[in-house]
């Protein structure tokens, strides 16, 4: 492999994972403003189809009794699209609503990543 | 055109948008510091020479107005940085005001971009 | 220099500045979840050996003589670490503190930063 090879294969390799960075950057802000604007589908949609959803409340939310609420957890799409539907998310929409997202730290590991 | 030349070309479009994502992040998170400051030119020249700053406030303060207070629209270098040397601005800097500049959703399209 | 290896050489810079950036976002978002959930050396360990980290307060703070509570100083790593184990800390823990992390604006300078 030649010298230029090498160090065009390097960049590619970073500039796949700044690409990553951003992405997760981009999907989590997208919360924010969907959210606040109840657009229940479009939030439901930054989750995978299974995906889980707990914006905490600990071992009794997390087991799924508690779909909404300022805490809870939402299990799947349809249930993360109900939450955004729900009276309570209507209720601080109509209050203002308006969530700001925080600088996440996110590791990406390949294919995989973690945002906290 | 030679398979290396195809890759410098992508990775070098690649980078050109990376840099807009951060140079956006930058422009915006200068606000803060800045408007925290005082510093009415430097927040100004955030804008563009004719650009519009509408921190809320509805119909109301979109007509232009409403200038200054916690909701209202500014237009134009020259009313931005009134505001910010404005009494309601004034007050909240001898308060203490910090603001927190969350995480923006941008969405680069070509020269031009929408951030959220 | 050949035409491919001036723009290779560009890249590389670019990706080394971006690189830079996206790991002093990584540095300051890692701080919320490290402090918030009170592991004390590993938050100590974000500053160097012998850094400052001058939450607030003024004069009196920075001279170091207000060493935990809502504004103060802390000089090295262990300080740093001694403010997390804190009676002060430890309580807002308690209390369910969630530090959110704005975007910060970072100034790139070769080996150097700076970031507000």
């Amino acid at each position: 492999m030649s010298d230029i090879e090498t160090r065009l294969a390097a960049l590619e390799a970073k500039m796949h994972d700044l690409e990553d960075q951003v992405a997760l950057y981009q999907l989590m802000s997208a919360y924010g403003p969907l959210v606040d604007s109840g657009d229940a589908e479009a939030t439901a949609a930054l989750w995978t189809e299974d995906g889980i959803y707990d914006w905490g409340g600990g071992p009794a939310a997390a087991s799924g009794a508690v779909k909404e609420g300022p805490a809870g957890a939402a299990y799947g799409g349809d249930q993360i699209a109900a939450m955004v539907k729900g009276e309570y998310h209507q209720a601080i929409i109509k209050g203002g609503a308006g969530h700001v997202i925080g600088l996440p730290h996110v590791t990406v590991t390949g294919d995989a990543a973690v945002g906290i």
